[in-house]
């Protein structure tokens, strides 16, 4: 059993295995390209990993296989997208399209999402604005609520993950994205599999005391970045990708892990802003690419490694995997297989 | 010597003082309501506290007091605004107005600024676009750099502040200001004044060991919230804020507070939302102030406060200090006095 997979091997196989759930041919190529996209570019927790999920929706009729994606209200610089409650992957780049084409256009796209689903990680819909020199940014308002508001200990908001990307001379541009959270769920399940405790900071208890047993997460809270202020930052990306959509957040936001069967209306947002706009052109990756050589040649604090830029390296190592293959982890090819036996569609 | 000013009389007293460094007394008023705006909102460090930086700026010729605020590239839906180095309030209001302006027009504004200086707190460009049903946001290149880039031990970053706004039925709009660092330069100062320490947390020395004796911040640096999370963001409002506006970023940027001599080219950002173009009217404050609502609901952690949400009550507070007054501490009254008596102009 080859842990390592070629890109087109592996974009067939989860082609398949979409289309094996009533996800037309064309959509499913689409899909598949964007999740084996994120594992190239080392996101592991948000790509290939998260076909179980997707296909339990799809046979659970939570998820949409034939949605009609399409733009339900628009101006020249903004947008709104309705995914149909189809594979979120759809919606969203239908969004980062259309916000491109308006940055080109007027100088500024900013395209909502509404009827959305887990689209994997924001990265996606903000490298290709910084690959042809413009500025991204996008978030989402999380697939499950696993953080109370801050002081309250009722789950109300996700990780709400928010996204930025610029261009800059060289090989890489700056692609930025994180969860609003300490951690994310992805590491804690990787802590679980790995039998090891989590660092105090990451979650706490009902009772409000630190929680380190990674396998005791359902019994408390994701702590928010730098407290109340990881908190406000949660909810400002609530009312942008959520509610300006008519999208979930707060209570009506379903856990889409442990829910097959219902609509979640995941909301995200995708922007795109256009240097030439500002009166730059190229000048602004050079100029971004000046201060990020600055940052890494800052002397390293004791015990740290050289400095990175958000984003450093990922171009080469890409290009790598690209010739070479995607490693998938034993799990990981254990559980691909799993779901061809299960749902009847033609293994790696 | 009364600590209670009545909010005119505060007004008149800032604009005289702006007056005679050579402000013209149109600017000089729309400067100091917005100083004496951020004061009655509770922005205590970001109000008539900073005068005495202004005055030194002006007279130092670091600061233009005739400033000629001029958009300077322009499309439907973006802006860019330089600000002729003047007092940094009058072009971020001139950004606030020409955002909204535009949202207003095609569903969005996003305006830079360059050639700005520091113009207090982001909530005074945030909050009109709230209370209009628009949802805001802004940010700053912060104006000295007190923080290295994540892991590196060079000063290259200030505390990059940003800050969003949304309109919620209600008393008060969610308006939300945060600096990209766990503490702001202007909570230390304050810890300094009390004779306090810091927490560890807030700052590290330049061996990476935590920092808490105040008095030696200039030892130190201040630390991102979440680590490399913070450093992400701070950088990416470098980009949105900085270089995209041709503006200061990295090793370019003047700390404001010791130098008085030199132009700082601050760069910022305002940017509004127009609900009606996603097919929402009033209906987004509806569904903002239920989802407030049911966090407020939440049941509190032991030992924490009611859960509030960021805006909570300054509505109410602000309407109380309008009525009866500003509430100036004695050490910053006596410093009023004393500015007063050092540049000539009538003391309160």
């Amino acid at each position: 059993m080859t842990k390592l997979v070629a890109v087109d091997a592996l974009c067939g196989f989860v082609a398949n295995a979409l289309e094996a759930q009533g996800v037309p041919s064309e959509d499913a190529a689409s899909v598949a390209e964007l999740m084996v996209e994120a594992d190239i570019y080392g996101y592991r927790t948000h790509g290939v990993f998260r076909l179980r999920q997707y296909l339990a929706r799809l046979n659970g009729g939570g998820c949409n296989p034939t949605p009609t994606v399409c733009v339900v209200q628009e101006t020249v610089a903004t947008g709104l997208i309705d995914g149909d409650n189809g594979l979120g992957h759809l919606a969203m780049s239908a969004a980062r399209d259309l916000a491109i084409k308006k940055a080109n256009d007027v100088g500024i796209g900013w395209v909502g999402v509404r009827g959305g689903n887990h689209a994997g990680p924001l990265a996606l819909y903000v490298r290709p604005q910084a690959e042809n020199g413009l500025l991204g940014m996008a978030a989402a308002v999380g697939s499950a609520n696993h953080v109370p508001p801050f002081g309250g200990s009722d789950l109300l908001i996700g990780t709400n993950p928010i996204a930025f990307s610029a261009p800059a001379e060289g090989p890489d541009p700056f692609i930025f994205d994180m969860a609003t959270t300490v951690a994310a769920m992805g590491k804690i399940k990787t802590l679980i599999q790995q039998g090891e405790p989590m660092p105090e900071g990451w979650m706490v208890g009902k009772d409000g005391q630190p929680l380190t047993d990674p396998t005791r997460k359902s019994e408390g809270f994701l702590l928010p970045i730098g407290g109340p202020k990881g908190f406000g930052l949660s909810v400002a990306i609530g009312m942008l990708a959520g509610v300006l959509n008519g999208a979930a957040f707060g209570s009506d936001v379903i856990d889409f892990t442990s829910d097959t069967t219902s609509k979640t209306n995941t909301g995200q947002f995708v922007m795109a802003l256009n240097p030439a706009a500002f009166g730059l052109g190229d000048d602004f990756g050079h100029e971004a690419a000046r201060i990020f050589a600055e940052m890494r040649a800052s002397e390293p604090l004791p015990g740290h490694d050289p400095v990175r830029l958000p984003g450093d390296g990922k171009t080469a190592a890409a290009a790598e995997v690209r010739s070479t293959g995607v490693t998938l982890k034993p799990a990981l090819r254990r559980d691909l297989d799993l779901l061809a036996d299960e749902y009847g569609f033609a293994a790696l």
